[in-house]
């Protein structure tokens, strides 16, 4: 990461792009250029699919426990330069490096379940279907895979499909935010250090016309997106357009329902955490705090409270509970919601606009802003902000709440704070979310299981980790065999 | 069955449709005209998928085992009304009452899978993810799913899916083929005298426009399609363009590969039964004969005597080997290919054009048809042309043979002949094909495995039948529960 | 039923007993004598092993739709006897018509599991364990099973086992207990009726004697037991020194725990369900209420006033809420505890034992008890009385209650009553019994679960029902395979 | 492994033991005395019983993920000291070092397939069984566990145990073989260093006694045990008899039948391999070739010449194909069985009782031996001789020799070697034997499938290894849920 520019991973080598085109790499909370990035063109892009494509009859052909060892290898190499890794990544996203660490440490995680591929990827079979007839279905690889990474988890999200997609015998090509690629980058490192088959992995920077080449290749197996729900459409439909597989994971607004039986004590520092943890950068942030009447007066002055004790700085003192935003653009995208919110009548009771952080007056910052007043119809309280912004809409019951939930088109995820197991059963059962937190404000599935996703907030079938992810990455054959 | 207009069955009713489009159904063998059936108008899709929309919420808190109940008597239903069923599907379709009593067989064994449903929709859950934190997935349904039916297996097609989804808890909106409407309509009347929750399943008859109302509606949760390869790419980008589930069938080439050491006394019937059975109207027919070059000889001449000695006439005539083709088009699509092919270069050693079929001079009869010398670079040997149409092919050995079907742009079926454990494993480890055979000429998956297909032949990533249709109609809720 | 003398069913016939040994088969409510049944002989018992094993090959060889196939027939074979069955039950054990019609509902539930084994006794299977080397194992019967069944559920228990063994493609002996043996009887005639192939299914009358036989047989593949804790340990003992598969289930002595926070609407009369129903006599009747301080006395009141307002009377009358005990024997028995409990100072707040039943002064019928101030030491406390008696036991709090739980030597059945999702989770993260009920008295499994135990409520590792019931009958085949 | 005599290693400390007995290790192939192993006391067998009990409670609530990353850095140490462990492997036993490395091998991806914990203990749930009831299996452990370990895999065969049940979060006592518990002691070593918590795994030296003290101890909660089918059955029933869990391996008698159109050129390599690897002191070593009459005389002539090309020595001679017997009881045993055969009136074509190897005059070293004539009715022919000695049967074809299989009462291992389809599938379908090899000549399944077997071979209905062992140290806990 000493160079200023990044290469490519290809077919196992790095290899600087031909590409005229290229953005910078900045830290959020310095503004200095951490590395500049190339956008490369089309037919780098087609390299990389062409690398995964020729790696991958050999590397299918690779037994599945031998397939785990080079995942065994990652895994001990990620352990090796945690903090490294967790590092660069406050410097190239912002976020702090606490947060830094836990987004390490579920990068970490998924090589884990993925290195339980040779039980994850058995198939099944019967015997007897008629006499003397067998059936079982076979679970092989389809081939060269590709993700499509936004810039919020740099280091995670397209770690929540490769380990899976190698594992399975399919290889790979990554192609990172051009916002945030840098961690990215040292992963391939390692990777390029633990020895895969020249390439299984492969990365390759670029933008949006990029994302197009890997989406219209007929050499390509299937896309696994990330972003917004707007771009995730278009995705999915490019990516059947092109007759392959795709599980595109879109935009969240995510509500935190908090009855009043609720455990304040846990309750309130536990949403501020969702709220305002990666400065509100994460698709599993609660947006809307929904606060039944009766808790509503003593919940707002708590979570005000909390949130106004939040330090914000520079991601890699220890000290700082909140980073800056990711960019100039993303930042002045939440002040305008913050307008927006004003002006559709919400009352902000906590204002960070002004905030100045010393010694990174160049830095994206705001400070943790709060809305109380917020009614079910306004757009502050439906549509994804994506920074450290509270809304507090008053419900009078739990089936008010459900309703506003029921009313919002996106399905990411939803929480309650209760005692109760009757409502938290009901929430469960009733709330149309994929991710679903009881007592638990970022509802971040453990990579044994499916990230799940409804309504416009998921396109396909098959979601990212778990038995799912094994899923999507391979086919099931079906053999009937008889002998004469 | 006796009226000649066919009905709608929308919300627990037959209702008559209020378009004044219709097509006639007709008997191909006598060119009888069967009844008409309307082309619905798109709002009568959409009540139709309206009432699917409103069955759902109470029919999804139907308790699975109940759910298992309502397809536990279908399935006596069909049971008791079998042979009218089968007797049906021959006039409306023109196979033979044997392949007529196969289908309906296998259409009953879909609903016997579904009704194991309990089992089979169970989640899965996770204890001290993190201490004193539990993790589950959910299965639950998720709305209203369509079926776009094709004509050919018009009874079993829609079965696929159908119990599968109303077992899961989703409601459903079957649209059969308007050119063999009639079996579905006498299922639809089972399913009424069962006794569902009205709008939990419906039927609703159309062409391409209903197709399309269903495909871009934003209240269907999903469409499952079976047709040609070209509208199948249509349908997956249709339906994910409108943002909802899709796994869509296409067409296929399926290749039965001979091995000199094939047992040709079990083979020769087999792929007879292969290639001419429902008259090559089927999507796993047999259609290139890939002969080992030592064995070709014999073969061939084994091939065209059977071939040669099977009767075509009246499905419904007990002794009768082979019934006409769907419709005039299909019959005259063969013709085509048979000039094609013969343009080609292939010789056609079995011509059945010019059959007569005593007292059945209007039906669409063709005879066993047969081209030796047929080579790779043919469109005789790539491309669909369902009829009772066989190619044979010419092969030096084995590997030969398999880049022959590897070529293919199909993946639907392939199956290979031969005594030998090694080249079965290679066959089944390297062919892309969905359903492998080994010395079985039809693989079709009994309805406890998914209904296999790669390459043109499928798009999706969920196949029907078995766990994977299970999958298809569910989604899987994560929760994560903490209590403080 | 209408003869007198029962016959054993081996090897598809009817076969009458030579022994001259035999019981009488009382009408608890009555005390009429509903029929004899015979103590056969060694050598009957051993001739329904050699049945059930000359039987096996070829049923083992059946596909298992097929086999499921007469499981389906079974089923509409009870359901359309079903109230005769549920009469036949009342009157050979005395509980109500109801009971019983909840009795024959979970055997039928059991045959619809058992219809689905096509799925749930798959293989699984993985390629390239090294290179070119697959491995998978198979799923397997493995010969001739037996149940040795108790008096309290006579129809369902052998249910637990028989109809997932047979579907499995193993064959099996049924021994009744020879105090309630009709309904069972019945059940194998509609076995004779449905067509299983000869020896399939056998049934041999007899007591300890018939039972040694069975579990001493090198023929036997294994035995299920359901009976007492002291009888079940010697079950799993003799099995296991015959070399044998054993699962053996006990004796219960089941805690109910009333927290402060509980809905006493619905705990009330499910607590009285459990403790009452059946008379007592089922391994998952509640039989210690723990209450909580705070909730005690008003909990106390309100239990025994509903339990005095259970009309004790004839099974077969509607209104009848408790039938007799089962036997005079039992009914002793039960008294005897009643005696040790008052020796033992706690306070009989209701005594049901000088019930009269109108028109039935022969009857063995007590009226519903109840003790209170319990305390953990007691016997009565402890120990299984198997009759319709409730000890209630006040506790501090949870975490004492958890305590005397652990104490206790059993572990089959708990359940809580609660509002509170934090204790729910405690509970059933804590207790050692094999289930729990949450609000729920009666915690017994669906049979597409296992039906569990712990302690010295159950020896073995894999349990009735479910897929447990199928791993026990079966085995795992594993198969390496090369093709050099 | 430097000092003299070996210590317990109990409560995560290292102690030594008490007893005044012990006996020596022995390097096979010097006679040199490697270490003293006492002969714990009872009292000691208890400590550690207790220490696992103690250590429990902790070890269940530490998150499956966590205990799994114990297993990785045990994983990592085994790798570490990989060489080291096989060197002493074979000194300890006298295997050769390409034995021990394989030994090795599988040790670790024991402990592998037991990192993947969290994907394999999940339980099961479903919603809705009734309305508004759930019921979910929970899958907890269930406490200490003991393994009984064998002589001849003295690193390996605790580990198709201990990594699965601490995996599960039970805790766990070895008890190795006596005659080889040096690398059990360094693996323990391993473990002190990995850091579990005290007391969750524990090893205690010990004999025929201690074995006895696990077995009938009430605080065990199961016992593995490896070893032959006569002891097999007394812990079976012994362990019964306490009312624990108990999985009992024993002996084998494992056949190699060649049909005439097996592959010669692997086949004798691959059964030279399985009869003479390990010295033929594996319960998967080839025992008796069943040689089809077709190709008898060519494959005993290329056997003989095979097996009399081992060369026999020291196993840390790289060059040596074939070590020592483990002792010198079991160096008699073997001699008294060449004895028994010629008795019989098998011819012995092979002697290799006259070895000496230079330089290891004192070590307990035969010869590769073959008899040939050897008849079904032999006892060289159908008792576990566990040395280097080919008993070859002639057999008249494929029918004859599953006969002779059928007839021997074990149930462990056999192999076809063959290119048929066809007699490949019947051999796996009919042979009672739970490891099955189609030209693998030993079945020895990987870690992720169970390790099979059966009739006398096993005692108890869940396997070592893959999910069988999971279930094994896990319990099915049901829990039904309802909230009013």
């Amino acid at each position: 990461m000493t160079e200023n520019v990044l290469s490519n991973y290809v077919g196992g080598q790095w290899v600087e792009s031909r590409s005229s085109e290229a953005r910078q790499v900045v830290n959020p909370a310095t503004a200095e250029v951490l590395a500049r990035v190339p956008l490369s063109a089309d037919e780098e892009v087609r390299d990389a699919i062409a690398a995964a494509g020729a790696a991958y009859p050999a590397w299918r052909r690779t037994p599945p426990p031998v397939r785990a060892r080079c995942l065994y290898k990652l895994k001990d190499r990620i352990a090796r330069d945690f903090e490294a890794l967790a590092r660069l990544l406050v410097r190239e996203h912002g976020k702090t490096i606490a947060e830094a660490r836990g987004e390490m440490q579920r990068t970490l995680e998924c090589v884990e379940v993925a290195c339980g591929v040779p039980s994850l990827m058995m198939g099944y079979n019967a015997e007897d279907i008629a006499p003397g007839i067998d059936e079982y279905a076979l679970v092989q690889p389809l081939g060269a895979f590709a993700c499509i990474a936004p810039f919020n988890f740099p280091a995670m999200v397209p770690f929540w499909f490769l380990p899976f997609a190698v594992a399975c015998g399919d290889t790979y090509v990554v192609k990172p935010s051009p916002e945030t690629p840098c961690s990215q980058v040292k992963l391939f490192e390692l990777m390029d250090e633990v020895g895969f088959q020249p390439g299984v992995v492969n990365l390759v920077h670029g933008g949006a016309q990029a994302a197009q080449v890997l989406m219209t290749s007929p050499d390509v197996a299937g896309v696994s997106f990330v972003g917004s729900s707007k771009i995730a459409r278009v995705v999915y439909r490019t990516c059947a357009g092109t007759g392959m597989r795709v599980q595109a994971q879109g935009a969240a607004k995510n509500y935190l329902l908090v009855m009043p039986d609720a455990d304040l004590d846990t309750a309130v520092p536990n949403i501020i955490g969702s709220v305002y943890g990666c400065t509100g950068q994460r698709c599993l942030a609660g947006a809307v705090v929904l606060a039944c009447e009766q808790t509503c007066e003593g919940l707002t002055q708590r979570l005000l409270e909390a949130a106004n004790a939040l330090r914000v700085g520079y991601g890699l003192d220890e000290d700082t509970d909140m980073g800056p935003l990711e960019s100039q653009a993303k930042m002045e995208n939440v002040l305008n919601w913050i307008e927006r919110g004003i002006t559709e009548g919400a009352r902000l009771l906590l204002d960070g606009r002004a905030i100045k952080v010393e010694g990174f007056e160049d830095g994206y910052f705001v400070g943790p802003m709060a809305f109380d007043g917020v009614s079910a119809e306004m757009a502050i309280a439906n549509e994804e902000v994506f920074g450290p912004v509270m809304a507090i809409l008053r419900v009078r019951d739990f089936e008010e709440a459900l309703d506003i939930i029921a009313a919002n088109p996106y399905g990411n995820a939803s929480s309650i704070y209760t005692s109760s197991g009757s409502h938290a059963r009901e929430f469960r059962y009733r709330v149309e979310c994929g991710n679903i937190g009881i007592n638990v404000g970022v509802a971040a599935p453990v990579p044994y299981f499916p990230f799940g996703g409804m309504k416009e907030s998921f396109f396909g079938d098959l979601h990212g980790q778990g038995q799912d992810a094994i899923r999507f990455f391979t086919d099931r054959k079906v053999v009937i065999e008889r002998w004469p």
